[in-house]
């Protein structure tokens, strides 16, 4: 089942998204020579996903509350970015002056609660806040690709993400669809013929991160990579699945 | 410098590897064909370069110290292997029965300190540490790899780690040579002229994670991928730089 040879291919001249865009007629629309093949893979940065959703907030219309201000002062943020990061979340996670990590409704631990104030292309009073549920996309967009033109497109959400203990970002899933987010390995033997641990591995993470190897991070305008090499998977699973419990999780 | 398109490939029939064998050598055996290029990325497997500098370590010649049995009596494991745990870490940085997150001596914050029991290939008794300077190893394998066909080559050191907040493990660097582990485009200005944000990019660990697609986990015996498609880099950092500090971390 894993490939032996892959190619990851950033797709051409995407145009720029605007909110409204049909993301999935733009796929197609920039599909490469030869069209989309079973097993394909598209991961799509999230920006494009927040914007096509329209998911601006202006800065300037939002009124801070008195927990927001509370927050800013001891982060020396923007008590209005406060606001809508407490309002993003369930939890925030950690905070010193200049960071602010929580924990995002959809379950994601990320700084600003993932909101974004870089390459959102209005004014600077306005950010970008994640997409509203990033594995229902996935699948609507695996399922307009395939009726219109039939082949079986696995779809991935990601986005640049900073982590625990180590420096750098790294690319991340928010949502996938057509593929297992989580493959578990735990039935396998090794080449031994000993049964493997710890084998239960973030396959949409691994592919969001090849992907971003080709999107770019900047001004590149590319944010979309094409996976190609793997079969057509049998199974799927969303990132939701990738997720680790409040209750199961020691670094919270 | 982002790619537009990369290829990763393992590559075939990597022979088994036993103590003392030259890791370099072998992997001038496999080259593709036409051989290395500058700019090729060579991702190893953590196993094979710890079972080339024999990183074998056997439960029954240890003892276990007091604090060790204290530690597996309450995480519920083999206190001689707890006693490994415990001499390759500086810090015990989580435990509870099943688990003990360990901060190693080379700074990975990682579930029993990278000790691996699967695929070790000796008696059940066999354990497998992780190697003892990995960035240096890179060095060290570029440098031949250089002298012996002339080509420029990257390499890195990857292993497959849990992380917090996510189920599974994805591909991590553990060392690198010839490309920077860390890039930085806090200097560079997005589509619309704004400073990006956020944008230190770990670019070894992306790298790690694109090659575990090809390598697989378990029985494909499958230990280096080679990544095609960057130009050669003019600089380069080891993965020494992606470790964030104790002080700077917000979730020991």
């Amino acid at each position: 089942m894993t490939p032996a040879r892959l190619e990851i291919i950033a797709l051409e001249d995407f145009p720029l998204v605007e909110p409204g865009d049909d993301i999935a007629q733009r796929l197609i629309d920039r599909a490469p020579n030869g069209g989309y093949r079973d097993g394909d893979i598209l991961i799509i940065a999230q920006k494009i996903i927040s914007k096509a959703e329209g998911r601006f907030a202006n800065l300037k219309c939002i009124s801070p509350s008195k927990e927001a201000k509370a927050l800013a002062s001891k982060t020396e943020k923007d008590p209005r970015l406060v606001e809508l990061i407490l309002s993003e979340s369930t939890e925030i996670a950690r905070h010193r002056p200049g960071v602010i990590i929580a924990v995002h409704r959809l379950g994601f631990v990320l700084a600003n609660a993932g909101i974004d104030a870089s390459n959102v292309g209005k004014s600077d009073d306005h950010v970008l806040l994640l997409p509203v549920n990033p594995d229902q996309t996935c699948l609507d967009i695996r399922s307009t690709i395939h009726s219109e033109t039939r082949a079986q497109v696995a779809i991935i959400i990601n986005d640049s993400l900073g982590r625990a203990w180590r420096h750098g970002t790294m690319g991340i899933a928010l949502g996938a669809a057509g593929l297992p987010a989580l493959v578990d390995l735990r039935q396998k033997l090794d080449l031994h013929g000993r049964t493997l641990q710890a084998s239960i591995v973030g396959l949409a993470d691994e592919l969001a991160a090849a992907g971003s190897l080709v999107q770019g991070q900047g001004a590149e305008g590319r944010p979309v990579a094409l996976v190609r090499g793997f079969d057509p998977f049998d199974r799927e699973s969303p990132v939701s699945e990738l997720v680790r419990p409040a209750s199961e999780d020691l670094f919270r």
